[in-house]
């Protein structure tokens, strides 16, 4: 039985939709009053967990699930051990460094040292800030990240960026970008090198159907 | 110009109507269509942020708000230097270890030294498996915690139980509990120690109408 982990949420619409085109027919997971977490594909042959984006990596790194579809944010974030196997293309957005319109700063390395960054990434964002050799105190948020330069609590957030909206409605701007993030099938790399062929099948009947960024 | 933290979800009605009972009307926060995350009170005196329940703490501990209402399990969690003020008495429930039915334990003790445990609540999970002296793998989860048991990747959870209804539906059974939670008043301490009289005014009035546990 072949078991794939997918994100609820934005991603989930897509993921299925790659699935279906790899014979894999999860559409019960899109049905309105679906509370079920686990569910077996139409042909009884597979079955997909339901989990938070965050989560994805982690079945898929304890091998619970073979395969799954999370965003490159998450995968950076989070480090655990997983194959990237394709850029799916859908779900684009950047992670950027963002600040309050009406500060001077247009430029990461503007900020003054140990100034205050709030993030849900904090561990991309000290990676990053890291690298520009710029100390700055990271603060975790869990949301709503985008109220820590309006309260004054921080000068700057770094968080995903896709259409800006949230951004500007709260007079933020981004000035910096850290990477461009996809969604990304993974898959366990003990499962993969002792697969025989199935899960090979899927990820290349996927990677037909699959559309990275700039092709 | 007082500023309080108050979590999104489930304990928003109940802090809202016991700052309603000292003076501080947030309503607007309850409005279906509020978007606004950050909310001025009725009388101008004061506003709330409209913030995730990890992030109180957060806004309380930086001084961002001076007050703030929360989970004490996420106070537990996060550990960060705010001062709890009151036991508002709602939101009740408790973190429990929880099993799969139709397991054989019965105790956490009855547990197998190494074995996998998966909670939102790692901080409490460790110190809890730390006290009774059990070696215990801790897997990190976002959320749908009771996926663990269900799929395999843990024998227990660590997890908040309010009615019990998820565990059932999902074959588990909580079998020995951390401690009871309910939401809390906290507050900034040097804030509370330069107080001259506001802040405390306002402990004092929800004081009235906190109805601790067992009270």
């Amino acid at each position: 039985m072949i078991t794939v982990a997918l994100a609820k949420g934005a991603l989930l619409k897509d993921s299925v939709a790659r699935f279906a085109a790899a014979g894999l027919d999860f559409a019960g997971l899109l049905e309105p009053g679906n509370r079920q977490l686990m569910v077996p594909s139409a042909c009884g042959q597979a079955r997909a967990l339901l989990v938070r984006n965050a989560d994805v990596p982690v079945y898929v790194a304890y091998g619970q699930a073979q395969l799954g579809v999370v965003g490159y944010d998450v995968i950076r974030e989070h480090q655990l051990p997983v194959a990237q196997l394709l850029d799916l293309g859908f779900g684009g957005c950047r992670m950027s460094v963002a600040v309050k319109a009406s500060s001077g700063y247009r430029r990461a390395s503007d900020l003054p040292a140990h100034c205050r960054v709030a993030s849900k990434f904090t561990g991309c964002a000290q990676a990053f800030f890291d690298a520009l050799d710029l100390p700055v105190e990271l603060i975790h948020l869990a949301g709503s990240v985008e109220l820590g330069p309006i309260t004054g609590m921080s000068e700057a957030i770094v968080d995903l960026v896709a259409t800006g909206r949230t951004l500007e409605e709260n007079g933020l701007i981004a000035i910096e970008d850290l990477f461009h993030s996809t969604a990304r099938l993974v898959g366990h790399p003990l499962a993969l090198r002792l697969d025989d062929g199935p899960l090979q099948a899927i990820v290349d009947r996927i990677a037909l159907v699959a559309t990275p960024r700039g092709s």
